[in-house]
C-alpha cells in the first residue's frame, strides 16, 4: 500500500494526506528532501554497521565505482563508522545497486533520472536506468541513515523516484566577489545532495572577468584583479559536478554587465574608455557596441574558445539590465539605429541578439538568456532565464519559447524559505497553458549574486533555504505543507555539514570575531541578539548604509554573520499563534514565552559590556535596546491576556509607536519577533480573548 | 618602564606582580599566548584597517616572504578585511619588519628566536636577528590585533621576547590511527601560532607502519592497511613545517611497538610469525631481534633512506616499553644473553642501543629515544625523552645527558589545563641540577596518543590545551598563573579557529549526529549534558568499556564528543568557591548558582525523547539522571546555605552515598561538577558559616 512518507508535521503533507500511515508509531519520522515522488514504509530497519557492504551489478563505469566510494565516504561520515568498499559480491551486501545503462556522454537536458529504491531489515536494493537515477538513489540512502535505538539505520522503505521538472539549478554569481574553487565544490556537493542537476555559473560582471582566456588573455589579466579560474581549474570544476550528474552552464553576460571585459579590450565597449573594474553595486553603463563589426569578430572567437571549454549544450549569454546611456551617447550608434530602423535601444539589443545566436549556434551550444532577450524573431530552441515572474514565463511558453523560472528564487533578497517554497513554475498565467506549453517551462534555478557574500558566509546565504526551492522543483505539485518542510530541512542542514559546507559552523566564528575576547555570558547575550535578526530584505541594504559598499568593504559585521532567516524568531512566531489560537490556555505555550520574552528582556544589559568594547557590536547597540523594549511590551500583553484583563484605555495607542519605532531597520537589522509581539498586543487590547484558565 | 602586560586576572600574573600597571584604564587587556619575557605597555592603539600594509627590511629570504602573505592572510581572516601586499616602502608602511641575517640552512636545536616589537599608534616596527624570531614576533602582532571601539587595532606596545627552552615541541601519534596530511597541518599552524618549534612524528607502531620505504616496500605495503604518507607527502610536511619555524622529528619505534613493520618483515621479530597488523591497544610481544645481525643491517639501510628523507639533526628511535616476551620464549636469545654477559632483557636492550646508536651517528644523526634507551655508556650527546618525569631527566642531566620532558605533557590523560600549566621541567629534583646540568634539560614536548583519536576529535584532544604548556616551555618560570592562562587560553581557542583548526567546531557536529533529527529543546539538553561531562582520565577508558576497544572501533560516542576538559564545569567549581568564601552573601553568584542548578535538574526531562530515539544518547542516560540528582541536591544545599539553617542531623549522611554514587564512571564519562556541589553539602552542613544576608 503506497502511503505518505512519516514525517514531522505529516498530517499536512499534502499530497500524502489522503492514504492513512502504516506502522506509524514502529516507523521513526522519515527526513527525506526533496519528498520522493511516492514513498512506501515497510516494518523494522536494516542496521549499518561496520560490516556493512555495497555490490553493484549491470552497467558500471568509473563514475559509478567512484560515486559508490563517496557514497561510502558520506555514510563514514554520518555516522563515524569506518566503512570501507567490499568485494562486491552482491548475493551478500547489504545494498545492491543496479544501473542498467549508460547516459549520455555529455549530460543531457531531460535524461532519466529515475531510480527505484527498496530497504528491507535484510538489505536494500537501488536501481536506476541511467547513473543519474543512481546518483540520485544513493543520496535518498544516505538520507535515510539515522541514529536509532539500536544503531544507525535505514527504515524499511520502498521508494519510486523522478523529478517533477528537467532543469533543477542554482546559479552562483562568481564575479562580483570571486569565489574559490573550493567553495564552489563544496556547494556542488550540496547541490547532489539535493538533486539539483545544474550549477549556473556567472562569470562575468562590470567587477570582474573570472575565467582565463588564452585566446584574449587580457580579459582575465586586467579584468580580474588576479582573481580568476584557470583553463585547468575550469576543468576541474566541470570534472567535479559531472561525477555528481550536474551540468554546468557557463554565463558571460552580454551586452550590459559587461565593464571587466573593457579594462583590457576597451575598444568593444560604446563609450570611450579607458575602463577599470567596477568596485561599486549597481546597474553600470558600460556596454558592448552592437554597431561595431569588431564586437561580433571577438565575441566568435571568444565563443569558439569557451564552447570548447564548456561541455555543455547550453550557453547563457546574459542579456539583462543595458541601461542604453552609453548606446544614448554615442551618436554613430544612435545615427545606426536610424539607419537600421530600429526604433529605439531595445531595438538595438534585439539586433545584438540576432547576431549573437547564430554565433552560439555556430559553436554547437543552444543559447539562454535573461527574459531580456526574448524577441519572436529569435529561434525557437532559445531559453529564457525569467527574473521576472512565472507569467512572463507563460508568454514566453505561449510564443513557443522554452523558459526556466528564476523569480522568487533570488536567494540574496533574505526571503524566508516557506516564501520561496510557495512559488512554483507552474503558477500564476503559467497554470493555465495549455500541456505542451506547459512542457516548455523547463523547471528553474535559485540565484545567489554576490554583493554581500564572501567564502565566509556564501554557504549561509544558499543553504539550508536552497533545499525549499530544490523540492519545489523535484517532488510532486502537491508537496507544499510549510511545516513538514521546515522540519525537514532543519534536519538536512545538519546533514549537509559532513560534505564540509559552512552555512551553520561560520556564525559562532563571525561573531567571535564581532565580540572579541568576552566572558561566556556576554558572548551568549550577542549570540542570542543575532538569533532575532535579519539583514533587511530585497536591495533595500544600501537604502541604510552609511557609507557607500564597494567590492572593497569588510563583510564582517552583525548583518554580514546572521542567517538570513532568524529560526527561533520563526518558532517564537508559531508559539505565539498556539498560545493565542489556544485563547492563551496553553500552559506550556505561556511558560515558554514568558521564559524567552522575560531571557529578551535581560540580555541588553549583559551586551553593553561589548557594546563598550567592540565598534561592530555597538552598531547593534540600538537593536539590542529594541529587544529589552519589545520584550517588556510583550511580557506587558502576557500578562493581560493571562490574567484576562483589559488593558486600560489608552495602552494600546501607546504601544504602537514603540513598535513602529522598534519595526525600523538599524544597522541594516530587522528585528523579526516584533510582527508575532504586536500580535500579542492586538489580541490583549482586544481584551477578554484570553480569560484566566482557572 | 617595563610592566606586566595588563591581562585578564593579571594581578595574579606572577612574573609582573611587583611593577604597576600604566595606562590600565585606558588600554585593553592583552590575550598574548605564551606571554613575552617582557612586555611595556604603550598609550593609545594602531589601527588596522584595509589600507594596512607591510614592509621588510635587511636580510630577506622567500620563506620571509611567504611567512608575509601568510601574515597578511591571517590577519585577513581574523579582521575579515581584504587586505594584500603593497610594494615595500618602508618609511610609508604601517608594519616595518627588519631581519637581521639568515638562520641555518637545516633549522638547529638553540638558533636565536629572539625578536623586538614595538606598536605605536603610528606604526609598528618588528626587529628580530633571525627569521625564526621573525616569524615570533608576526604571530605577536596577531594576537594583540582584536575588535577595539574603534575598529581592529593593535595596542601600543614594546615587547622584547625570547623561548626560556629550545626544544618546544608536540607529538603526535599518526600510526595507531592515521593521521591525514592536511589535520597534521593545521596543527602545525596551531604551533606556530603558540611559538613551539618541534614537530614529533611518531610514525610506527603495532598498528601501523605510516612511511612510505623505497628500500623496504613491504613495511608501508604490508603494515598500513593503505594508510601511509608517501615520501612525497613528507617532503611537503617538512617544508610547510620549516616555513613556520618547526622543526620535525621522526620516530621509529624500536625495539618494541615495532608489530607493524613485522607483517612484511617477519625475519626481523625475535618470534615465529607471521604477524598481522595490530588492532587492539596496549603493550604487545613482538619485537626486533637484537641478537641478529639481519637487524642491524636492515635498521642501517633502513636509516640511510630515512635519515635522508628527514634532514633534521635529530632522529627518535622510541626504545620504550620492550615487555621482553618474545625474548624471554627465545632460546637462542637467551643463550645469547648468557653468551654475552647481559644479565637481562633490559641488559639486552641496551645491547642493542649500543648497537643502533652507531648506526643513528653514522647517518649523522643525534639519536633521541624515550627514558629506556639511557645508559651511562652511550655517548653523551644523545636525548632522553622522558615520559617518567623531571626527577628521572634530572638523574640523566646529571650523569651528562640532555633531556626533554614529556611526562605532566600527555595530552591523551585527559588532565586539566591548569594541571599541565603547573608541570616544569625544571622542577622536582631538576630545581636543584647546577645551572650546567640545568641547561641539558632542554624542554619539553606534550604528546597526543591516538588510541582514541580520529581527525574529526583529534584537534579537541591537543587545542586548546596545548597552548598552556607552550606556555610554560616559553614564558618566564614566574608566570604561572592559572586564572590568567584561562582567560588567555580561551581567548586564543578562538583564534585558533581562523587556521582551520576544528577543537571547537567538531563538538556540535558530533553531537548532532549522536542526536539525530531533534527539536532546539532536545539538542540544548544534550549540549547542556555533554558540556558538564569528561572521559574517564588516565588510561581507564578500556576498564569502562563493555566491548574491547579496537582500531576499528567508531569514535562516535559522548565520550569522544566532549572536550577532555569542561570549563562549563571549571567555571561552576569557581563560583561555588567565590560563593562560598563570601560566606554566601554574593547574591549574583547566589542568583546565578540557583539558575545553572535549576536548569541542570530540569534537563534530564528534556533529554528523554532522544534517549529513547538514539542508542548514543542512551548510553547517557545515567549520567542524565545524576545531573537532575546532583542539582536538586545542591540546591537543597544552597537553601540551607542561603537561610543559614543547619540541616537536620542526618542531612549530610544521606546525601554522601548519592553523591558517591553520582562520582562512578558511566558511559565512560565524569560528571564534572560533583565535587563543587560536595562543597555546598560540607558547607551546609556545617551550617551557620553562610547566614541569611538580611
Amino acid at each position: 500500500m503506497v502511503s505518505g512518507p512519516s514525517i514531522r508535521g505529516l498530517c499536512l503533507l499534502g499530497a500524502f494526506m489522503s492514504a492513512p500511515l502504516i506502522n506509524a508509531q514502529e516507523q521513526p519520522p522519515l527526513y527525506l528532501m526533496p519528498v520522493p515522488a511516492s514513498v512506501q514504509i515497510g516494518t523494522g530497519r536494516l542496521l549499518v554497521d561496520s560490516k556493512f557492504s555495497v555490490a553493484s551489478t549491470g552497467y558500471t563505469e568509473p563514475r559509478l565505482d567512484r560515486a559508490i566510494e563517496r557514497f561510502l565516504l558520506q555514510l563514514s561520515r554520518q555516522t563515524a563508522i569506518p566503512l570501507s568498499r567490499r568485494s562486491g559480491n552482491s548475493s551478500k551486501a547489504n545494498l545492491v545497486i543496479h544501473t542498467d545503462h549508460a547516459g549520455k556522454e555529455i549530460q543531457e537536458l531531460g535524461e532519466d533520472e529515475s531510480y527505484h529504491l527498496e530497504v528491507t531489515t535484510t538489505g536494500a536494493k537501488l536501481s536506476a536506468p541511467t547513473p543519474l537515477g543512481t546518483l540520485h538513489g544513493l543520496e535518498t540512502f544516505l538520507q535515510l541513515v539515522e541514529v536509532s535505538p539500536d544503531g544507525f539505520a535505514a527504515p524499511a522503505v520502498t521508494i519510486n523516484d523522478k523529478p517533477r521538472f528537467p532543469w533543477r539549478g542554482l546559479m552562483i554569481d562568481s564575479a562580483r566577489h570571486f569565489v574559490p574553487l573550493d567553495v564552489l565544490k563544496r556547494n556542488i556537493d550540496g547541490l547532489e545532495a539535493v538533486k539539483m542537476n545544474v550549477f549556473h555559473w556567472h562569470l562575468s560582471e562590470n567587477q570582474g572577468f573570472r575565467v582565463e582566456s588564452k585566446k584574449f588573455p587580457k580579459l582575465h589579466e586586467a579584468g580580474s584583479d588576479g582573481l580568476y579560474y584557470t583553463q585547468e581549474e575550469v576543468h576541474d570544476l566541470l570534472e567535479y559536478a559531472r561525477e555528481r550528474g550536474i551540468r554546468v552552464v557557463p554565463e558571460f553576460d552580454v551586452p550590459g554587465h559587461s565593464t571587466a571585459w573593457f579594462v583590457g579590450y576597451p575598444e568593444l565597449a560604446s563609450g570611450p574608455g579607458p575602463y577599470e573594474i567596477e568596485r561599486k553595486w549597481g546597474v553600470f553603463d558600460p556596454a558592448f557596441d552592437p554597431t561595431n563589426e569588431r564586437t561580433y569578430k571577438f565575441l566568435d572567437q571568444f565563443l569558439a574558445e569557451m564552447a570548447k571549454l564548456f561541455p555543455d549544450h547550453f550557453f547563457h549569454v546574459g542579456g539583462d539590465e543595458v541601461n542604453g546611456k552609453q548606446w544614448d551617447a554615442n551618436p554613430k550608434i544612435q545615427e545606426f539605429i536610424k539607419a537600421h530602423g530600429l526604433k529605439n535601444n531595445q531595438g538595438l539589443q534585439s539586433y545584438f541578439n540576432k547576431r549573437l545566436e547564430p554565433i552560439v549556434s555556430k559553436h554547437g551550444k543552444i543559447m539562454v538568456g535573461w527574459d531580456e532577450v526574448l524577441d519572436p524573431t529569435l529561434p525557437k530552441d532559445i531559453v529564457i532565464q525569467s527574473w521576472r515572474g512565472p507569467d512572463s514565463l507563460a508568454a514566453a511558453a505561449k510564443q513557443g519559447f522554452r523558459g526556466i523560472l528564476s523569480n522568487g528564487y533570488y536567494l540574496d533578497l533574505g526571503w524566508s524559505a516557506a516564501r520561496h517554497y510557495a512559488v512554483d513554475p507552474l503558477s500564476g498565467a503559467a497554470a493555465n497553458l495549455a500541456s505542451e506549453e506547459k512542457a516548455r517551462i523547463l523547471g528553474g534555478e535559485s540565484c545567489m549574486w554576490a554583493e554581500y557574500i564572501n567564502p565566509e558566509n556564501i554557504d549561509s546565504r544558499i543553504w539550508p533555504r536552497n533545499a525549499a526551492i530544490a523540492e519545489r522543483l523535484w517532488s510532486p505539485l502537491e508537496v507544499t505543507d510549510p511545516a513538514s518542510m521546515h522540519a525537514r530541512m532543519e534536519a538536512l542542514a545538519n546533514r549537509l555539514e559532513w560534505l564540509g559546507l559552512t552555512h551553520k559552523s561560520y556564525h559562532r566564528q563571525m561573531l567571535q570575531r564581532i565580540a572579541g575576547p568576552s566572558t561566556p555570558e556576554e558572548f551568549a547575550a550577542l549570540t542570542t541578539l543575532a538569533s532575532l535578526v535579519e539583514p533587511v530584505k530585497e536591495y533595500t541594504r544600501e537604502q541604510f548604509a552609511t557609507a557607500e559598499p564597494t567590492s572593497a568593504t569588510p563583510l564582517n559585521r552583525v548583518v554580514d554573520a546572521v542567517p538570513l532567516e532568524s529560526a527561533t524568531a520563526r518558532r517564537f512566531g508559531e508559539l505565539v499563534d498556539k498560545f493565542l489560537r489556544a485563547s492563551c490556555h496553553d500552559l506550556a505555550a505561556d511558560a515558554r514565552l514568558r521564559a524567552q520574552l522575560t531571557a529578551w528582556r535581560e540580555n541588553d544589559a549583559k551586551l553593553q559590556p561589548l557594546v563598550q568594547r567592540s565598534f561592530l557590536v555597538k552598531e547593534v547597540s540600538a537593536t539590542s535596546g529594541d529587544l529589552a523594549t519589545l520584550a517588556a511590551v510583550g511580557l506587558a500583553a502576557m500578562d493581560f491576556l493571562t490574567k484576562g484583563q483589559r488593558p486600560p484605555e489608552d495602552w494600546k495607542a501607546e504601544q504602537l509607536p514603540i513598535l513602529e519605532q522598534i519595526h525600523k531597520p538599524k544597522g541594516q537589522l530587522l528585528l523579526m519577533p516584533t510582527p508575532a509581539v504586536e500580535k500579542l498586543v492586538e489580541a490583549a487590547s482586544a481584551g477578554g480573548a484570553c480569560p484566566s484558565p482557572n
